[in-house]
């Protein structure tokens, strides 16, 4: 079975086309070489002085050398310059990986005129290789000179490795006869369980917001989004999420209200549908699986719960089979880690067809009806543990040979 | 790349052919047509009078019928039959699950000439399927005329469902001019990773040894064998692992000294080379690899890095593709759920090549090198962590277009 038979998500190739630019965010493209030739591997973002920003990073305990150094460079400066390359990680790669970080940051702050520690450096790509550096700096000024508000969609392929589309949007709200914009763009597709933050997102907006308004709106968002996707389990040495407010819009968003609440429920729909995004362009996904835990607990046990499904193996394959085998489902759901979980009653469902109840299987469940949920392309399976009230969702992807072919052949 | 160009296990391919039969335990098999005609499918294990027998069962929330019903037999008798059936699991069937292991449990018993209580029922296969009750009682005498102490081969096939190879071994023991024979077969190729116990292994001795040493005997020896390995990380509803005693032999073991130690280890033995027949022979698998944590603060911290490791879908893809893309395993150990993990002071090794040292590459490594060892069918990865004394191992395979075959196709 090729994956090539099944049908893709219509509304993903679109997605790259609608977008705003966000007054005071600047966004310029290059071919650096840096892995492959005529590839676009290089994007420079230019954020407007007063720009305020929000950012989380990966958990994974081996931070790669630019996620150090931004992490670092954000602690005492407002950055004026994000710089991002493909082709390599720069992770693994130990003191000699944060000086090549720190020279593409002076290479930036001379073109741009601002202080090396106003630049984040960015890296995505294989782990453990050095950072061609010179191929960096030699086309900065290509990708500077490119610099404009409209450099969103560039940008967005600019930043992409393993993924097929682009992940890009936005979204308005009017306000007292005023508008706010998010626009927003990420890559991933592999090594994708998020730990606050995905491979790579970049949200923007012309709203004024102060900085630890921000922050937390991008937690919220981020907890919400990008930390309930997974492709494979896997996360990456280089996850990090950025949300900048240029204030070049009419509006400031207070720190709490009517007004700071619209913000943030608009910056969260930005990061789930980019999360999504992420999850439909899974390395060899053909299938979004929505994994709904209601009845728990605790929201920690629903995760626990849902984690587990979305990273069985067995399951993930049988939904690229569109094959009901529910039984691997009730498996996964009986050896996550939670107490005293009574399998009487758990109830089990695929869309709105009940599957399991009882113990066993649904007395009007069929394999007919199964199957018909299976063939569609977003699928949830709604668990119910029937021991609280607390909830919690996981997005994911099936597993297919596409994942394994992409994967075995990824570095060759 | 087909797995056909891979080379196979050499060792695996004669192992079904050594084996020692144990005195006081018979063998019959039969075609009962329970999904395939013409397919050995049961299997029954007839052990002598005053036989003890040691147990462990999965720990996933949703036991089995089967599980559940040998559990509650086994809390107040010795069992003197051991009835398996693939094709169905028996398992997310509820109440009428019980009712149709309880059947096949009286049927074997009328048979044989027993209590129901004195039979344990086990079954492998499909999940949230009825039990043919009617196939496996029509079948049973055919099993039971076919009883032979030389049944291990024909037992050690009919209890396979996705394996491709019987995994049977056994080794014996001198000790005072007297001979102890340990022999076990197990079936096993994915949803493995065992808790208590793999999906089913049936040991045996002819020595004599106390129902209490027994059982710790057991618990020890799979602790260090079917508790160290995983396929896929989904364990079954079905999971159980016995060892029977049958004091026909010549000797006692006691509850310690000299042989008693000898004889633990002897069990063990059986114990890992059939777990590592599992993995060898796991869904797709072309390489057994040995993940070893050492230098972990403790025993827990080193299993959580190991199956982190072992479990990670992007580390398995490129052990297929015999890449040594060791920031894949660098990456992993990154995100194992451990505290203050310090990049600096981990080392990775592919066999005896060092790979990661001081947060980077070892100055020493090459890509040639890395080549060289991921060639191997059989590869140890080893990982210090460098902040404490313990250690841990789990064994592992690859992840293969053949797996996700398998699994895709595994109903239809």
């Amino acid at each position: 079975m090729s994956t090539m038979e099944q049908p893709l998500f219509p509304d993903m190739e679109h997605s790259k086309y609608e977008f705003s630019p966000v007054a005071g965010v600047r966004l310029g493209t290059a071919c650096a070489g840096i892995k492959k030739a005529e590839h676009r591997d290089l994007v420079l973002l230019e954020l407007a002085a007063g720009s305020q920003v929000a950012a989380v990073f990966t958990r994974n305990a081996f931070r790669a050398a630019p996620v150090l150094l931004a992490q670092r460079h954000l602690a005492g400066n407002m950055p004026r310059y994000l710089l991002v390359n493909t082709g390599y990680a720069n992770a693994g790669t130990g003191e000699q990986g944060l000086q090549d970080a720190e020279q593409c940051c002076r290479a930036v702050a001379k073109l741009g005129g601002c202080k090396p520690e106003e630049v984040l450096p960015f890296s995505t790509g294989v782990i453990g290789e050095p950072l061609p550096v010179e191929r960096i700096i030699s086309a900065l000024p290509t990708a500077n000179a490119a610099l404009a508000e409209t450099g969103w969609e560039d940008a967005a392929w600019g930043i992409m490795t393993t993924d097929t589309v682009p992940k890009l949007t936005s979204r308005t709200l009017q306000t007292g006869g005023q508008q706010i914009t998010v626009t927003g763009m990420a890559k991933g597709a592999g090594m994708i369980r998020p730990d606050m933050a995905t491979m790579l997102a970049y949200i923007a907006t012309d709203a004024a917001v102060e900085q630890p308004v921000l922050q937390q709106c991008l937690q919220q968002a981020v907890a919400h989004s990008f930390n309930r996707i997974t492709v494979d389990g896997d996360t990456s040495t280089n996850d990090a999420c950025l949300l900048i407010a240029t204030g070049q819009g009419d509006v400031t968003v207070p720190a709490s209200g009517e007004v700071h609440d619209a913000f943030v429920q608009l910056v969260q729909e930005v990061c789930v549908e980019l999360a999504k995004d992420i999850i439909k362009d899974g390395e060899g996904a053909t299938k979004l699986i929505n994994i709904e835990v209601t009845g728990g607990q605790n929201e920690a046990e629903c995760f626990t719960v849902a984690y587990t499904v979305a990273h069985s193996p067995l399951v993930k394959t049988a939904f690229f089979a569109a094959d009901p085998n529910w039984g691997r489902i009730l498996a996964a759901v009986g050896r996550a880690e939670i107490a005293a979980l009574e399998l009487e009653k758990v109830r089990i469902f695929l869309d709105d067809v009940c599957i399991v109840t009882n113990g066993a299987r649904h007395p009007a469940y069929t394999e007919e009806k199964g199957r018909q949920v299976m063939a569609r392309n977003e699928i949830t399976v709604r668990l119910e543990l029937g021991r609280g009230e607390a909830q919690a969702n996981v997005w994911t992807c099936d597993f297919s040979y596409d994942y394994v072919r992409i994967n075995a052949e990824y570095r060759t």
